[in-house]
């Protein structure tokens, strides 16, 4: 079912996002199916970091905290990455790390459920909100964290001593699409606080937090939001919430009268009581034009383009596998599935290098998988062909048996 | 006592300092006394980072974590600022916000003292500091935290019962100068361990961590050392305690192979379990530029200038002090004070704001301090005879009275 030159042409053609590339600045000769780990720089990004360096910073100097609007980007970012996932104004702040976020909203969640004791999550969940949710449930006493096995028997461990359900909405490895509506209507009906992790579906995947009485939402901004490496994370805490949270990094930044300077601390009302202290002003700036990028964008036909990109992949790649003892573990079913697909394979770190050598960039992880991540803004059907094609080259020649191929890197 | 003409431009010629100016943008037209807030940038911050948007994150892409070592700049970094306060190598890591390395560094300190009940603090410390301890406190049974009230009072609360006790290296009002190596004495002494926040005296005051056998340090990379608007902080952890250190926000960086992927944390070696999750790598290459410029530079001859910076400035405005109602807050006593200058008058947040209308910026501190950073990097002597004339101006004249000087801005 590999389709033809023309095939693509026609699908290139169609493509109501095919003007979007000419704003990222991508490397010639690359295909870059790892938008998904970190997103290319939006040209844009090159201007505004020049203005926040020499004119902000430089000319304002400290008189930038109120005259360049520095000290309120933590809300003005989050409000428009909020737009990007169905959260109103007011609800949604940029700040520190997903980890961190992660950390402030498994704490706030179980303020909420004082009378409750596990903290539900899955074993095959990032592993950094593991290791968050490990440390919070330590340091309560009674409170212990429970893991689901299996994403299929996650739901029969929700109950009545639940205090929240830590979820990520796209599986990291497989790529598998959880539904947010569902699962947060269900741990609601056991009296649940649920916890999204959108890492990997923020401005890919259609979200509509309000819609489905969200509580709580982390991400990162660096994948799909195109924010540069290590941008600052977001949370999202629904306004309900706000009066009742209590996070323990309670940082100068949420309390309601930082400049007051007082010895004892009262939190800010509303959702700055969810950041910390001083944000990277500069990371913040580089985000900020990101995101001017998906103004206009409607994240329904990213969505579209997204689903036609992964689908074609798996199309192209399921000989592939079949020929060559791979597998691949990322859902079929459209609404079942985020923005990557996931082949698993025994020497798949090897093959993901040698596809590295030939300018076909996605990335391992452990112990098996390749990813190759899909992102609509910036990628060509003609490119998944060609991925598909240098795929194809890889593992029927044998290139990625190659020794050096096989060292792996810091950073895998 | 005010010098002559000549004598300051003999002052200034003498400076051994003179041409770092050069290395910095600073906007014509201002005397720059808030580098104590936030230092300016230094010229080489432009190239940095359009070197990190263009060829790291646009060029190399995901690769940049190996290849251009983002994944190790928290150490690298690290252990340059480390250089700066006298810790040996990997002993420092640059990540965070200065608040949640204080968060860190007490849940670790207390691991390392379990049998004991008390963190002392002094009440007038930076708040986030106090927000940090009230929130550590809290989520520990029978620990409770201790503010002195005085400085003079803060030994008499060290005891057999003191876990941990937290201290400014700067007061950041007064500008007054704690001694490192007698109060981690006098705090050894009784078992305690001592946490430095070294905000107001990195890259200014000659600090030597190891001499001293210092425990815990953390602090800002914004103020004297330049590194951008909210740039990431550090924290110093002693060699000898790395083994024993547990700190909640275990994060995937601070695991033992965050690549493995692994379900169950397991701490790093040595300092990096004092890391979290991911770092804003466009900020911290700011930072590594600035910290290029204080190569070669020694941290004494900055002192020395910084001591005669000061000094002349309260020289000359004691005596507008003793006519318009001020009062110099800051020691006159060379080692008892940090970088900067401190008065307190009634309507010290006017004449900062009429001050900044003419261009000479330092800033205001609730209830009634007017502060003066002295950055001995790119400031002359006749910037501070000018700043204390433009003093007498404002104050003699009555400027501060223009209602327009009364209305307070967000930040402060």
């Amino acid at each position: 079912m590999r389709p033809g030159a023309t095939d693509v042409a026609a699908l290139d053609a169609a493509d109501p996002l095919r003007r979007t590339r000419d704003l990222f600045e991508l490397p010639p000769g690359i295909i870059y199916l790892d938008g998904n780990s970190l997103g290319p720089p939006p040209k844009a990004v090159f201007a505004a970091l020049d203005q926040a360096v020499r004119h902000e910073w430089g000319a304002g100097l400290i008189r930038s905290w109120n005259d360049a609007g520095w000290f309120t980007l933590t809300d003005t970012l989050g409000d428009r990455i909020g737009h990007l996932i169905g959260a109103a104004a007011g609800q949604t702040v940029v700040t520190d790390s997903t980890s961190i976020n992660v950390y402030k909203a498994l704490h706030a969640a179980l303020t909420l459920r004082p009378d409750r004791r596990t903290i539900i999550a899955e074993r095959d969940s990032f592993p950094t909100d593991l290791y968050m949710a490990e440390s919070v449930a330590a340091s309560r006493q009674d409170v212990t964290l429970r893991l689901a096995a299996e994403p299929s028997s996650l739901t029969s461990l929700i109950d009545g001593e639940t205090a929240v359900v830590l979820l990520n909405h796209v599986d990291y490895r497989t790529g598998a699409l959880r539904d947010i509506p569902d699962l947060t209507s269900c741990a609601h009906a056991a009296g649940a606080v649920v916890i999204w992790d959108l890492c990997h579906s923020a401005g890919v995947v259609p979200i509509d937090l309000d819609a489905c009485g969200a509580d709580f939402a982390v991400g990162c901004a660096y994948k799909y939001l195109n924010g540069g490496p290590g941008a600052p994370a977001f949370v999202f805490a629904a306004r309900r919430h706000h009066d009742s949270i209590v996070q323990p990094l309670s940082g100068w930044w949420t309390h309601d009268r930082p400049f007051a300077m007082e010895s004892n601390h009262r939190p800010a009302a509303g959702i700055r009581r969810m950041l910390c202290g001083t944000q990277p002003i500069l990371s913040l700036r580089a985000l900020g034009a990101a995101l001017d990028l998906l103004d206009g964008v409607e994240i329904a036909a990213i969505r579209r383009k997204s689903l036609g990109l992964t689908r074609l992949f798996m199309e192209l790649v399921e000989p592939l596998c079949s020929a060559f003892g791979g597998r691949i573990v990322t859902p079929r079913a459209d609404n079942e599935r985020g923005s990557q697909v996931a082949i698993a394979h025994e020497n798949a770190y090897a093959v993901v290098q040698a596809l590295i050598a030939r300018g076909v960039i996605g990335d391992f992880r452990a112990p098996d998988i390749m990813r190759f991540g899909f992102a609509p803004l910036y990628l060509s059907y003609r490119e998944v062909v060609d991925a598909a094609a240098t795929l194809q080259d890889v593992l029927e020649g044998g290139a990625w048996r190659d020794p050096k191929f096989a060292a792996r890197a810091l950073v895998t």
